[in-house]
């Protein structure tokens, strides 16, 4: 069944991953895996600025080329009664990494133990979420599916 | 470290789920989860033609304005050294259900037991992969990780 704004937000919080799609001037779509945090209806997303560089470029030059992005988080399950996804439709900024708030990089690094010997210390990706979706085979939280 | 392209499509074939990007005639990315079955360069992905037909024409519709789609697959953990990804560059084509060759239902049934009681009736899509990548944190098989 859909889920509710909320409840898709709620989710997406909630998930320690999800894969970001943006698409360049070629309007190809561009997968990623992403680490993030949410906060309201902002999505802050980690970017590794050390290693392979070039890797990281192609999503921020999509973004610089067209802001309009996607994230999807998901919990699979052999078991599909167990299933939901849910979905961030949003508009992507680009924090360098010396404007990026404090606090910011304090709950990141609350939420992802690795980089307290590791900090994140590329840009970091703002998308301002303007549509939560979401579907569940079952309705409740996702602790009890 | 990187994957090769062997790597990065064995990985891809041996995870149960996956997320698709399609990109319509604006140009923006639209990410779902889907299940599917490799086949040498080819991914058959299943479209469930029963409930929320509406949902699952987006991705159809984006396929028919523009056939280049992304594919990632992934394998999250809170011990990073754990982390993987593979991603499948592509083209797409839209199999009507009356024309999906028997043999990639019966494999796709024998992938997810969930179609053997409900097997998908909608069209199928086939993915053409130009490219496969993929980074793992260690090499060495999935299994081993």
């Amino acid at each position: 069944m859909r889920l509710s704004a909320e409840h898709a937000r709620e989710r997406f919080a909630g998930s320690p991953v999800a894969v970001l799609g943006t698409s360049g001037a070629n309007g190809v779509s561009h997968l990623v895996p992403v680490t993030y945090l949410v906060s309201g209806n902002k999505v802050f997303i980690a970017v590794d600025g050390k290693p392979k560089r070039t890797q990281n470029l192609k999503r921020l030059r999509n973004i610089a080329e067209n802001p309009q992005v996607c994230l999807l988080a998901q919990r699979y399950d052999d078991d599909w009664t167990r299933l939901w996804w849910a979905r961030a439709d949003g508009t992507a900024r680009i924090i360098e990494p010396d404007d990026v708030p404090f606090g910011v990089l304090g709950a990141l690094t609350e939420r992802y133990p690795w980089y307290r010997t590791n900090p994140p210390d590329g840009p970091v990706i703002e998308v301002t979420v303007h549509t939560w979706s979401g579907w569940a085979f079952a309705e409740g939280p996702p602790a009890l599916m």
